[in-house]
């Protein structure tokens, strides 16, 4: 019962399977294969848009990366102080764009209000100030809270405003499809995102993300960037194998679905009952809960995996479930905190 | 019949096994799984010599990673002019070290001599000039050609000599070492190489390397600069168990050695033939062969892959055979050559 | 009557003199001069330390230096939100420390509580944070506020507690140390500085600064550091003159409190006009005043230089005085609010 | 007697004039200053076409920034193997472009054959290879000698039909106008030349260079490059006035025309003499001249300052003649060696 994180999980079936059937002789190398080229038709088609696709094996190279092309080295990025790109990449946004500036916005819920980007943004063509180049936002949030497609579009229309880059941080943006019942477009270039990482490793993959430009025009030297850091994988037929069975029969969105209604069956569970508090609405896979300590105790000494958010001496929990999470465990650790909490 | 690279291979069946082995249940992530755990002891045992072990996807990875580790961005990586490092990675070590310099040099059949390294020595401690930091060498090289021990052994004692770090790119260190017969040790820190990529992708596996420092201590900031270039996979257990398994049995010699006699095969089968010329001797893996056109278009015709050597002017051939290279398709390759070359 | 900044300034007379003095027949360049060679004894003997005494040309070189020095690529710089490093460098930091994080802190008149920093120290050793390598801070602050020696001390201890650098911007370094009354050291390494940002060209020099170790072991890279980013100057004998006149006969003490001087004097002739307000105290050579817009646009049309702190929108003046600020001048700026003010 | 290089020098009178002429009173800071606007027009005026012009305090300088805007972090830069950007920066060009790489390559008398760069540039678009950026010339070169216009035509020739950037050392321009009697626009952006790295400190400045775009359009983030890299000087004028007087009444070119006299004088004095060898032609203030070891002794007792040409072991002196080298001094160097050699 490891709700640590969606990450300590293992490969879908289906995934490993698709792994297993393009491992046939030999194929070009450097992502010359067919299996890499269909996957440019078939991110246009789900996203209804031309795109350039760019498959890298971590979340953190697809952001960089991302970021990295919509900034400059003296450029800032604005994102919500608890983002990952903040906070959990040992700073690879800034290795990777040659030394710019994170500006960390405060934003209730891990979302940025417009506002706050736009009481930060006075100093274009001011040469002494690293300079206003894009916005980071993350989908589904650190705090599993979701960007509606209006909140994203009033987000845009700041960047268009200032001629900044829209970044979308989506290492669950499967959660969030599946959660909104939305197009992944709607989430995406229909509200002005310009480069989206697209996760797929969090819910189901082996190790698989893609850096997608919704202007191909402007992903020019994606490719140099992805060489240079050393995530151009030689046998790229089995990243972009991932990703297909990945996109395959909905089964991204299918084992999103599931991940998000355990997660819901969990807060459902644990809601209302004495000292415990979801800090933040669940709306996604990740369930944020303060507990009193004699139950975390309980939890762990049931050998519940879990993640105190905030550092070892906060008692908030962070639970994250995922596409084989099973019901029962669920239940069980709802039972745990019902009855430790009574 | 694709002999173009040892990359264009798939997985071999061991490894493909091991990949789903572990695909059991959850595990933490980040490397804290037993597999990962597993893996240093491992690699102790290898090398008969206590290591640090980093796990990451891709050789370039590999190579910047331990090349910034032992070069300060005003330092100088003495390397063989044609080395992978210098003119197949856009750039990487430059990118990873923080701008230091490749100083390519000349040298038969890719191997560089001690004094063209010391005849390039001059400028320590002098502010103007960047600093002598590494010296980085590839094993197999890339003409296919081997460094024995002893000639190791003397580019370290320049090292030790001038102070420098000696780094192995050993993309092919499985067909070097099953081709010269000796223990892992006798070509690494025995002869004073202080870093080693460990490569494991061209020889079967999926996409793995290791990064393995002889001197743990020395090692210290690596897990950071992993992070934060995007190489360090949350599902760590997929890539740690894809080097179990190459090395389980015994697996890494038996592949290289028979993608060795491959060579060797293919080599003897077209040496002395009229217009053909292997450029450099045939020690590991690669062969090199100068053919006349008609012979290179009569391959071209029958489907067979290759790579002109030095671009698509050159009439030397790179032919590059692997783990799972069919003796059956050498064959047919040299019966071709030597048809059109009668 | 332009009191926008110190570097509006030319040059002290003496340190003019001094540039001509040097201008003697041939010297060694790149700093092997005499002149450069004295400066090093008497740094020392100013600061009763040993130091080794690099000089720049520019704060922000200083800086970007010094923090590079202290800083590896994946660390934080602890520092006040409104500190130059943080907003005025244009990413210089991140630059010469190869994309290391500012990490801007909130504290009363532009000083940093230990508090403040401790609270985001949490991350130490933990692969995913960039990890905590030293705080900077300025003195006299970007408010024209002063840390006290058992300020720095307490800073120090943080920083000791942690092993942290700690570095200071000292570009009014002078107007500090003039206002307090203490010795160099007192402020420096005896309340535990390490690395020191001396400046001198708002304070009368052409363009001098010096980046001033404490421990010279520690300054080890800083030569190649300097040379690498263009501020090794070849004929150094002219920066050093300068340095080397400005501590002479206490230029830099008498300039600053002059300078001082002239602040209060302004301070104290519109404190408690209605309408105005001095948002911070007045401990150095900067006032910053909140003023009626009428009285802004007064001063505007009689022609004096201010600077609206906080962007174009901002009532609130930053008024800078300098070592060369005449009196009458003053008189006139302070008759000039009260008369507006009335 | 001090032949070792032209920095030895101090300052020209004119220019420390100028310097004293421009410290009155009070100026905008950072280049808003008239002195630095003046300039603008007066280097347009001086190239007969429009230019943006940026002062920097070093060569270096000047050069990095230069050559960072040209070139993305993956491009490659063609340069020979002797220049100055490659062998003495500590690596600033790979610091500024973010870890660009210089090609050196051969030639005789330290100037670049277009052949020699077109037999490296066969690796366009290709991701795995870094990427042909810019060529950089040193004018006059690290042998003092000359390119001719046509001979930079030629070049920007190569650059032009490869979309590479062309650029220009000319630390010592002054000395290369002088010498081959054309106008500044011959030697560059008539003949191809798009950024220029102007120098004057060699030829009498304190500490001026100048970064000259001639197509203002692509020099837009330079701005942005000099501040984050700590180049921009805040009391600018004195940098500006610099230039300015190194400008007026053709001081430049003075200068220039002395020293390369002094140069020819020397060259003259010396050749043909047993066992002397000028080891390339002199064409503008240097000589590099091979000389027995005892004619080298004997200057040395002399005081004679030199510089062993490719280090200490070398027999080969670089004496370098300046704006105020004395005829006299010449002529006793000359007899010092005619005597030795005798």
């Amino acid at each position: 019962m490891n709700f640590r994180s969606d990450n300590v999980t293992g490969v879908a079936p289906e995934i490993l399977a698709a792994i297993a059937a393009v491992n046939q002789g030999t194929m070009p190398s450097y992502g010359a294969d067919p299996v890499t080229e269909r996957l440019q038709q078939r991110f246009a088609a789900l996203f209804a848009h031309e795109v350039a696709v760019f498959p890298v094996a971590t979340g953190t190279a697809a952001n960089a990366l991302a970021l990295a092309a919509l900034t400059p080295p003296w450029g800032v990025i604005y994102c919500h102080e608890a983002s990952h790109v903040n906070t959990d990449e040992c700073g690879a946004p800034e290795f990777y764009a040659g030394g710019a500036k994170l500006m960390g916005l405060p934003g209730a819920d891990a979302k940025i209000a417009p506002e706050a980007i736009e009481a930060r943004l006075g100093d274009r063509g001011i040469v002494h100030h690293a300079q206003p180049a894009c916005i980071s936002i993350t989908e589904a949030t650190e705090a599993g809270t979701l960007y509606r497609p209006e909140e994203i579009a009033q987000l845009s229309a700041v960047a268009q405003r200032h001629g900044l880059g829209l970044h979308m941080d989506g290492s669950r943006f499967a959660n969030a499809v599946a959660a909104l019942g939305c197009a992944p477009a709607d989430l995406t270039w229909r509200a002005g995102v310009d480069v989206l990482s697209f996760g797929a490793t969090k819910n189901g993959a082996l190790a698989a993300e893609a850096v997608i430009f919704f202007a191909p025009a402007k992903a020019g030297d994606l490719a140099f960037r992805r060489k240079r850091s050393g995530h151009l994988f030689s046998k790229m037929r089995f990243l972009s194998a991932q990703l297909e069975a990945y996109l395959a029969d909905d089964l991204w969105l299918r084992n999103a679905r599931h991940a998000n209604r355990m997660a819901r069956r969990l807060a459902d569970g644990v809601a209302g009952l004495p000292g415990v508090r979801l800090r933040h609405p669940t709306e996604a896979n990740e369930i944020f809960v303060e507990l009193p300590e004699p139950v975390i105790a309980a939890l762990d000494r049931a050998g519940v995996g879990f993640y105190r958010w905030g550092g070892e001496a906060s008692s908030c929990l962070r639970l994250v479930t995922a596409f084989d999470t099973r019901a029962e465990d669920v239940d069980a650790v709802v039972a745990l905190i019902r009855h430790s909490a009574a």
